[in-house]
């Protein structure tokens, strides 16, 4: 730390970011990257755009904005795009937290929630999941400040329904509620269609998923459009040219191509349902997953252990070692060949683990 | 704003960026942005990284921070990479200012400054021009806070000398000070080379302008490795994957081609070289530019009305309504055949204005 660094950054804790190791070849399932390609589409218009990156891009990302208020049958003024989804969760944060309102968070969640909390000195509060890693919904009843639920949660992966979201949504008006959907479409209902009804809702969304564009770093919010012109003022306060002209063009690209994104998402859940299915004969425990990873414990091995051993065999998933977290491990749906060299390594340990 | 909008931000007061109007086909000299388009080197790397967006882009920016140490003869601890020099600037004002330190500006500069102590909620003050519009160091000698100066300034376009903003750094090594050189390359002398002689010193530069990359968004800080250190907390605690991977290829084919980015500059240069001269002729007051652009006043017209008359005729320029920049409209300088277009509309404006 420097001599200048301000004192309100005394609870700082930046993030870890998944590991990208470069000593040799891995098979890649710890940071939930789609195992696919972006759109042919995406990245031909992303390659156009380089070619004219001397004009900035455009501020109020208008193409982008009209071929996203098309699909997302929303209007223009209801979303707003941003450098990956942790860009607008930061906006949210900022335009809604403060001393009249902290976080509301699962304790286990996406944990880049409390770095978010901790970084503008916001109050952050954590409900406990339930044994069996859900949220329970009646447990934020009492609770003040931004409730801000992914969903599906990670890394569990579990999902809560639209329903239960909405009673929840609707029963106070004065509580402002974000559901993180960057997994919602491997198996999650989305909450978008609820934003005209709901003037207390916040949903996000990813490119990075679904749309193979994690490398682009496109994420949006959708909200009533007076929330979307708060989270603007923080915008054109923070980095008024926050998206790039080449993701804007693969977003739109992608956007085209609904069809490939669909193929991609239905070859990623097939791929999920028979790792998941192979896993749990061998004895683990999995979590049921709606989203592109599967949480799962080994019947023998700490997760610890296992993570270290498939990372010797040259395969990564990701290990959070936390009291509750720590005997399992969190793994990205690959190809199908992906899952299959992770299960004979899997089956490999086990047995050796088995005969000692 | 929505009943949502954390008392927090009641001084927000969002950045404009110059129009993009898209009724018709303008000559854009309104935001600085090169005449040329970006290196072919630079537009082809970002091309073939938009085949492999469903990875995420190395946070760490590792290659791109070897070509770049290499580049600028800095160590990789000593620069970090933004998603545009705004989110530098950002990160530098979030890292180092706080109820400890305020920032303390010129009044007449970059417009966004204001905007980010507002949102950031950092005292700002504000130290006048001289008369002929330049920057006096000795202004600066009382005042408390991180000093940021645009070198060159904009809109004024005129340079401090390396050597007397040495004096002004070595002068005070408890005064942190921000050197904000997003059009150096134009006829400025960089700080670069000071970053390893005192720590508290922070040059940031852009690869917007000089390299033609406005719509790839990125922005680069230098300074000693502590104060990097201190920027990346705040990095990973709001945005760690701030830098997509095409426009760190695109960033990374920029600097293996710098013949290309020293015939772009020289070529801007030598076209400023004749229009200002051209203007003077015409009885213009035209700053002394080290910039990609000129500050310029029209001894008939005021500055208003040039800017509307020159929009009717399809050619934007930037102007500010304030007091003391109300006379003056700042060009950009873009190709020979822009540059002799706007004198020729200008030609006419301004006989016009003698016939009345």
């Amino acid at each position: 730390m420097s001599r200048f660094f301000s004192s309100r950054n005394a609870a700082v804790e930046p993030y870890t970011p998944g590991e990208q190791p470069r000593d040799m070849q891995y098979i890649k399932l710890n940071t939930n990257e789609s195992p696919y390609p972006p759109s042919p589409k995406a990245a031909a218009m992303a390659a156009e755009a380089a070619a004219r990156l001397q004009l900035y891009s455009d501020p109020q990302c208008r193409d982008l904005n009209a071929a996203a208020a098309a699909h997302f049958a929303v209007g223009t003024d209801e979303l707003l795009f941003t450098n990956g989804s942790d860009e607008i969760l930061d906006y949210a944060v900022r335009a809604f937290c403060g001393p009249e309102r902290g976080m509301v968070c699962p304790d286990i969640t996406y944990s880049f929630y409390p770095v978010l909390a901790a970084v503008h000195r916001i109050r952050y509060t954590e409900i406990p999941l339930t044994k069996d890693f859900r949220i329970r919904l009646e447990d934020y009843r009492g609770v003040k400040g931004m409730v801000l639920l992914a969903n599906p949660n990670a890394p569990t992966g579990i999902a809560l329904s639209r329903a239960a979201l909405e009673d929840f949504i609707a029963e106070d008006p004065e509580r402002l509620v974000l559901v993180d959907e960057a997994y919602v479409d491997f198996g999650g209902e989305s909450c978008l269609p609820l934003i005209r009804q709901y003037d207390n809702l916040i949903v996000t969304q990813t490119f990075s998923k679904s749309r193979s564009m994690a490398g682009a770093r496109l994420g949006v919010g959708f909200a009533a459009k007076e929330l979307i012109a708060d989270m603007n003022a923080i915008k054109y306060s923070s980095n008024p040219y926050n998206v790039n002209s080449m993701t804007m063009a693969a977003g739109i690209g992608a956007l085209l191509d609904g069809e490939y994104t669909r193929s991609c998402i239905a070859k990623i859940v097939d791929t999920r349902e028979v790792f998941v299915e192979k896993l749990r004969e061998m004895g683990y425990d999995v979590l049921p997953s709606s989203t592109n990873f599967v949480f799962a414990k080994s019947p023998r091995l700490g997760g610890q252990e296992l993570y270290r051993k498939l990372r010797e065999r040259g395969i990564l998933v990701r290990h959070f070692e936390t009291p509750r977290l720590r005997d399992y491990n969190r793994i990205t749906i690959g190809t199908p060949g992906q899952m299959d060299a992770l299960l004979a390594a899997l089956r490999i340990l086990e047995k050796t683990e088995e005969g000692k």
